[in-house]
């Protein structure tokens, strides 16, 4: 079954059409943070973001399916869910972040947000780190390290070196003020620092809050923005605070939203200060036919309500370090470093001084084969990268860490 | 109420975010081909083309609501029901086009299809008319003349005249041959030319089929690929066809699709040939986290079977047909032109000689007024537009004209 779908889709969807493991799964179907596969095996979904509030949470769906029956337009007809949902979102945030856009996908809110940083200084040039990944538009994908664009990388970007461990804040701060002198010699000008303020696709290594201080002040120097991709930390999953940015203590001028914020449902947000929404709605004519939608609009306020009723932030801070001391006590020759942040942790393994990648990657298959889904990141695929539904409980998290245990156990030292 | 919510939108949204109409609408409820207003006033809508097989089609819902109840996740894990999808899509299909990456909004899809285009030529050139909009993320909407970019026109976009009454198809196709001249002296090469095959944002001038013939020659020798945006056409608008590009007798090499596809769900699709996919797939890492999820799937599968199980597009071959004629029917001295296919059509007025800018755009507000939703389109705003959702009736048609008639004796002729 399983392979004939795998050409089916190969010759539907064309070649190198990533799938996750060595042997892709089928998944079927979804509750809170369990999964099940054709076969109707059991997995404990330790990775899955997208489904912040649990896996298909009846409240989100009856929401969806009950606002699809009654309207579904767009924003050009006034209508009030989309503006209380604005004006909910926007009271979580601090810095006078009080408007947002409502568009359909994080890539599409981070090249919104390009744009505003453009047309508040009328420069181009942007910087991001060098082991980023912000999206899939043309704009944003420029950004990205893992396959340069076609036809070379823009003038107007640069990458700096991401964080790791040892890396100083004034270090982090000095390469992107050698970068803004780059981009204002070759005449680019600097319009902005776009990061993820936990740096998730950089490995998430440990920083501590202040970290950014520096750097946020060398930005605001020169005259850019500071565009905080809370794609993967935003709404609450680190548990402490709603905001990556606020975890790590930097303040931004745009925020940008994306996978988590209606459980699934095609939805994405730029929230920034009524200076900055006029300068871009000035200088752009954007309007997005789907973004902010009675529907799209009805799943994200469902969302909402269900993080703040079933206080899931506070769950993100009890289970979080619960989890990352039990992962402590696992004994592991190439275990280097547990770290994480609510229920956004994972591990790092070397061997012999260098990355353990080849061990990690059968880590990962041995600990899928034990029914729990997770995967690896880093430069080098090193670290286990963990990321529950926000569900997540001590239960959940005993089971993981004593699958983990036992794939560690099951793996060969020279693998 | 309405004044309230215009004001808690402006402090929410941010300014200049547009609204339809004078006295914008609060629309609260859908069904079929009418939509409610927040004082229960029923209209006849004449102008989404979102909702493609009606308002809040009950099997359209119905596929939503059991997905999102049973599954919600992304192509990384294997489902059958994207690959159902894709097959069916595809089938409906010739010139090889036998592919698809599925995406979020139809700018997704458009910005995908202009990097396929540089994967194959490996080039950035591109052209497009100068009177399109192809939608809204930076790379796409350097294609657009409605806001210059910030920083002004990339060197890699030329736009050629849209055509209009009296163009020739040979004078198209030889600005076409001028620009990719001109790209190709500048040293940016040549990818191709996108366009939607009835000029839908070009107020759908009359021309022939066999229009872009020329073009499509002049596209093909220098080494261009041609893209058609079937965002507006697409899914048996026109009535004789289910692409407005086998319409127009236009052979695309990639095929962009969007708003109709899920009756307003956020799905979007590009479809293309095997060679071209394999060019973009091996250029370009590309990912889309809610393109084609479980969902999504489900709702533009369901849109299909509604197409085909209540024989919506030969429903606009025959209501299109019927609505013109009534429409030709129509006596007023502005009145220039009655034109269309299918389910897309319109009326340009010209007064004196010149476009009838301020008469259209009162019409369309005595229109409103009478319960019927169409809007205006052209360079002058001097077309009335309309296109309805597909189960447009004989009966919607005549309500239409009725409605139509009674406006035009109401409209002021030095409005």
């Amino acid at each position: 079954m399983t392979s004939d779908l795998l050409s089916r889709r190969a010759a539907a969807l064309g070649g190198h059409v990533p799938t996750f493991y060595r042997q892709p799964l089928e998944i079927v179907r979804g509750a809170g943070v369990h999964v099940w596969d054709a076969q109707r095996r059991q997995y404990l979904d330790c990775y899955n973001n997208v489904p912040h509030v649990g896996h298909c949470h009846p409240r989100v769906v009856e929401a969806i399916a009950q606002q699809a029956a009654t309207l579904n337009t767009h924003t050009r007809y006034l209508h009030p869910m989309v503006v209380e949902y604005v004006e909910r979102l926007c009271a979580k945030f601090d810095h006078g972040l009080t408007q947002a856009i409502m568009v359909c996908t994080g890539s599409e809110a981070n090249d919104v947000a390009l744009r505003m940083a453009q047309a508040v200084t009328g420069a181009r040039g942007v910087i991001a780190t060098d082991a980023t990944y912000h999206g899939n538009t043309s704009a944003v994908s420029a950004l990205s390290t893992r396959r340069p664009p076609i036809g070379g990388y823009p003038p107007h970007v640069r990458l700096v070196p991401a964080p790791e461990a040892g890396m100083t804040d004034a270090e982090f701060a000095a390469n992107v003020a050698d970068a803004i002198a780059e981009l204002e010699a070759a005449g680019e000008g600097f319009s902005g620092l776009m990061l993820c303020p936990f740096f998730a696709n950089e490995a998430f290594p440990t920083v501590a809050p202040g970290f950014l201080c520096a750097t946020e002040q060398v930005v605001r120097d020169a005259g850019g923005l500071i565009m905080a991709d809370e794609v993967q930390p935003g709404f609450g999953r680190l548990g402490s605070h709603w905001w990556g940015h606020d975890w790590i203590g930097l303040v931004p001028d745009i925020v940008t939203l994306g996978k988590p914020m209606a459980n699934g449902h095609p939805v994405a947000a730029v929230v920034t200060r009524p200076d900055i929404m006029e300068a871009f709605r000035s200088a752009f004519g954007y309007f997005n036919t789907f973004g902010g939608n009675p529907v799209s609009s009805a799943a994200a306020l469902a969302t909402l309500d269900v993080i703040e009723e079933e206080a899931l932030v506070q769950n993100a801070a009890t289970v979080g370090p619960h989890v990352t001391e039990m992962l402590r006590g696992l004994d592991h020759p190439f275990l280097h470093e547990v770290r994480g942040a609510g229920l956004f942790f994972g591990m790092e393994f070397r061997k012999d001084g260098a990355p353990a990648t080849d061990f990690v990657a059968e880590l990962v298959e041995q600990v899928v084969a034990r029914g729990v889904l997770l995967n690896k990141i880093g430069r080098h695929g090193e670290v286990l990268k963990m990321r529950p539904p926000m569900p997540f409980s001590h239960q959940n998290a005993e089971h993981l860490v004593q699958v983990l245990d036992d794939a560690l156990k099951a793996t060969p030292l020279d693998a």
